[in-house]
């Protein structure tokens, strides 16, 4: 007999919220550029947020992870790697665009659904860019709380993460499903223990470098029927 | 007045040993895709290393850093998303061609020039990948010592590798260059508080994600000159 399980917990950018819909902005302020700057911005958000976890000093040194300040460097490096200038205001309208990205226009149904299961998110982000960001959005009524991994001082896929949920819902890993379309997020979950689904929206091949998740869709649409065949 | 300099150590893929040397046989055996195939290794290559690093459960876990491992998981990703279907031959002999990279061509007179100084390689390869390179390189002459990440059982830019330099050269890190042509290796080395030297071949810009190197040069044949003004 399989375990129940006890929640759901979703990845937020790029999973529930689009980190592309900045591209219409970024195509207005540097014509020609806005997709290549969206996709070399977000490259090196990724890249920053492993790189600058791995070079923490260890246990004895004071852990630190503002995604505000990764999200930040990232765009002065995508800026300068395309040979971009951006007056001051332009590059703060760009960084203030990941307060209200678009929602996935599956998303809010996908959450909705899934009730009365507890949904939570479990993002890289800060409180200070997650608050906002929901505050504006219609998925907000559709989640139970959220959990930033400013308390770990450390980013996915690192264990502390996830442990962050373990800890507050006060489920086993094994009783927590965990949604991202972050492939190596997906598989940063499974290998912490979690069921994990991966939203597999563009068709790309499964990493390597772990445990394969256990679903992989191509949709959050699929998410509330994958979850019920594991039973509440 | 300068504390004097102790040693000169370097990263060996894409520092001193030609990661893309490998795009003559990768467009032999998928003509067409030869570029494109070494630089999407390479970039999953990398990424894993830093991605599996990171989901290392802390340090009750048992340390595993072999990038024999990442290598061949990163090429069958890299394969995958270009659609690639090499025979297990074919697939073999791109991953042996780790084992007989082409050094850089102004590699050996830098190196050369550093003497008496010793120097040394940190790396991420395992001792398995660097032997036989070294073994048929003309590097070797003119390198004294080489240290794998392995003996840290994670890989760059954590501290936990650099630190092996300070512990087998016996010297604090203020008195160790670190020379890398990977800016995030670098960027990692200097924070460690290495001196760091990137070695900048292709005009990127400057990581942003940590503490930029003390020099940065567009070739190996600079080294030895900046190193001469560090003193020994």
């Amino acid at each position: 007999m399989k375990e129940a399980l006890g929640a759901v917990v979703f990845d937020a950018y790029g999973t529930l919220f689009d980190v592309h819909s900045v591209t219409a902005l970024a195509e207005r302020l540097a014509p020609g550029n806005g997709a290549a700057l969206s996709l070399h911005w977000r490259t090196k958000q990724l890249e920053y947020s492993w790189l600058t976890s791995l070079m923490q000093a260890g246990p004895g040194a004071k852990p630190r992870a503002d995604f505000a300040v990764v999200t930040a460097q990232a765009l002065d490096y995508a800026l300068a790697g395309l040979a971009l200038q951006l007056s001051d205001d332009d590059r703060q309208a760009l960084l203030d665009s990941y307060l209200h990205l678009d929602a996935f226009p599956d998303a809010a149904a996908a959450l909705a659904a899934l009730a009365p299961r507890p949904r939570w998110i479990l993002s890289n982000g800060s409180h200070a860019m997650l608050t906002p960001l929901l505050q504006q959005s219609p998925l907000a009524a559709h989640l139970d709380g959220l959990l930033s991994v400013e308390a770990a001082g450390v980013f996915k896929p690192s264990p502390a993460v996830y442990r962050l949920a373990v800890e507050r819902l006060q489920l086993p890993a094994s009783r927590i499903a965990f949604v991202s379309a972050n492939g190596w997020d997906a598989i940063g979950a499974k290998a912490f223990g979690f069921r994990a689904v991966w939203i597999n929206r563009n068709a790309n091949p499964v990493d390597r470098h772990g445990p394969a998740p256990d679903r992989i869709l191509t949709s959050l649409s699929e998410v509330p029927a994958a979850i019920a065949a594991w039973r509440l």
